[in-house]
């Protein structure tokens, strides 16, 4: 029986003034999905580990299986395939655990069908898979992960998905805190009508961020990285958001943001050498409102997903 | 007496997804400042040609006297000036005319004292010029036609001008209708809220569109240049506006937008053989609605404002 094995990466969505159109991915942290074939013409999800029994093994819920299923049912093929799920990043957690699933999942039936379509291909039926997982059907964290680098979506309709540079020396730092925070709340506080001066800033700084990524402007980044439409109201459902910011800036952290829906704040900074001390500044603020939080740092991860073997 | 002359270019602004943060200057059309030095120790606006008489000869209300004033006020020097000002673009067309005048005075004036700033630091005082002209101190104009290339605005507090790179191919047909269009009524049919889901869409548009002009992306500048805040509401008060963009699109035009606040329409295209057929084809529009129109094309122009002698 054929088997192929596949990782792709944890994501950051919602990169501040990207709101809903930019994402980046992350190197070392992602899930793994091992595919075997069987002879029952059905998608069995045999095993999930790591997280905490909290996902479905029902194939029609399952993200992996859904997206694996679209992407059979688009091909006119049937096959019958076991599904090992490892979770190698923290569920609900903003960093993009439902698209790096649906990600391996189909760079690994891909792998196994001998590549009928192109990697950049596969991401309709990512989406469609985020849709089932989170109810909405969002590209900002499947693009990234299966494509890696930072990508823009310029439109859903149709899909346009652009991947811009990554300049050679930007890190990111996550902080992970160990808090929950519903995805429901963080989309509740947003508001449907915004001022036009508030889109206008926006738009602004997605400019200027795009700019400093096709630049390697250091500078320029850390200026855009301002969300004045989403953050706003989700950081007050984030414990120590304004605190751990300020006390990040002054060790080196370009700019800091929500990743995803939160919990998880990223920080872009340029280099290594300042990451401890960005680390070390979120601690303590952390420590005094008595909260844990892990910690994790790497390169933008340029390379996406990938066949293990 | 010292003399100097100098030239700024005519400009596009609002730049379709771009609004109140893109411009880009002409080549060609533009005005002239010509400065003599006086003993009066006063700036006396002495002739304008070009203005069909409706331009202020009073040198707290001309905008090139005004920014010439703002400058000298900085640097503490008071000087006696003749100002000859040749308008070689008309009036509340939308191409940034008082823009223009401004940047030429102030590059002329930056010139006669041996030019104690750099080029990009003029930009303040042409923005305060802006604010006594127009109401709005807004620097999508004046920064193109200072700098030259395509422009963004990142924001105003504090300034941060970004010049974006221009493909070499790129083109702009503008095509003024013979129609007057008040600013005031093109301002006042914007909303002050919109819906949060036009402006995720319009920052998809902007990243789009400055990734387009990094990479050379004829197609991708053609897919970004879509407004969904500023010109639903301003189209209807230009005749033809979807019968012109329609009938250009057939013939080579990337994209279609409205130059500043109107009537004037800005296409941009790819190389100049599709120029005759853009300019055909909206000409038999605006025929049919018993409309002349001066259309002029141009490549984008690169340099910006500088001194003739």
């Amino acid at each position: 029986m054929r088997t192929v094995k596949a990782f792709a990466p944890a994501t950051v969505a919602n990169v501040s003034c990207g709101f809903d159109i930019l994402g980046f991915a992350i190197e070392g942290m992602g899930d793994t999905v091992q595919l075997i074939e069987n002879n029952s013409q059905e998608l069995r999800v045999v095993s999930i580990t790591g997280d905490g029994g909290r996902l479905p093994l029902d194939a029609a819920k399952n993200t992996c299986s859904v997206a694996i299923q679209a992407l059979l049912d688009e091909l006119g093929i049937r096959l019958g395939l076991d599904i090992h799920l490892e979770k190698g990043l923290p569920l609900g957690s903003g960093m993009g655990s439902s698209a790096a699933s649906a990600v391996a999942a189909l760079v690994a039936v891909n792998e196994l069908l001998e590549n009928p379509l192109e990697k950049k291909d596969l991401l309709p039926f990512a989406i469609l898979a985020e849709k089932v997982a989170c109810g909405a059907g969002h590209a900002d964290n499947v693009a990234p992960s299966l494509l890696g680098g930072f990508v823009l979506i310029r439109d859903y309709h149709p899909l346009d998905v652009i991947k811009l540079p990554v300049p050679s020396e930007l890190h990111c730092v996550l902080l992970h805190p160990h808090y929950e925070l519903r995805t429901e709340d963080s989309r509740s506080v947003l508001r449907d009508q915004i001022p036009l001066k508030y889109s206008t800033i926006q738009s602004g700084n997605v400019g200027g961020l795009v700019s400093g990524l096709f630049l390697s402007d250091y500078g320029l980044i850390s200026r855009s990285l301002r969300d004045v439409i989403a953050e706003p109201y989700r950081a007050v459902l984030i414990p120590g958001f304004y605190e751990v910011r300020e006390a990040i800036k002054s060790a080196g952290s370009l700019g800091m943001g929500i990743s995803g829906s939160g919990p998880t704040l990223f920080s872009l900074c340029q280099g290594e050498s300042s990451i401890p001390g960005i680390i070390s500044a979120a601690r303590k603020v952390y420590e005094s409102m008595g909260l844990g939080v892990d910690a994790y740092h790497s390169a933008i991860n340029t390379r996406g997903a990938f066949v293990i073997e």
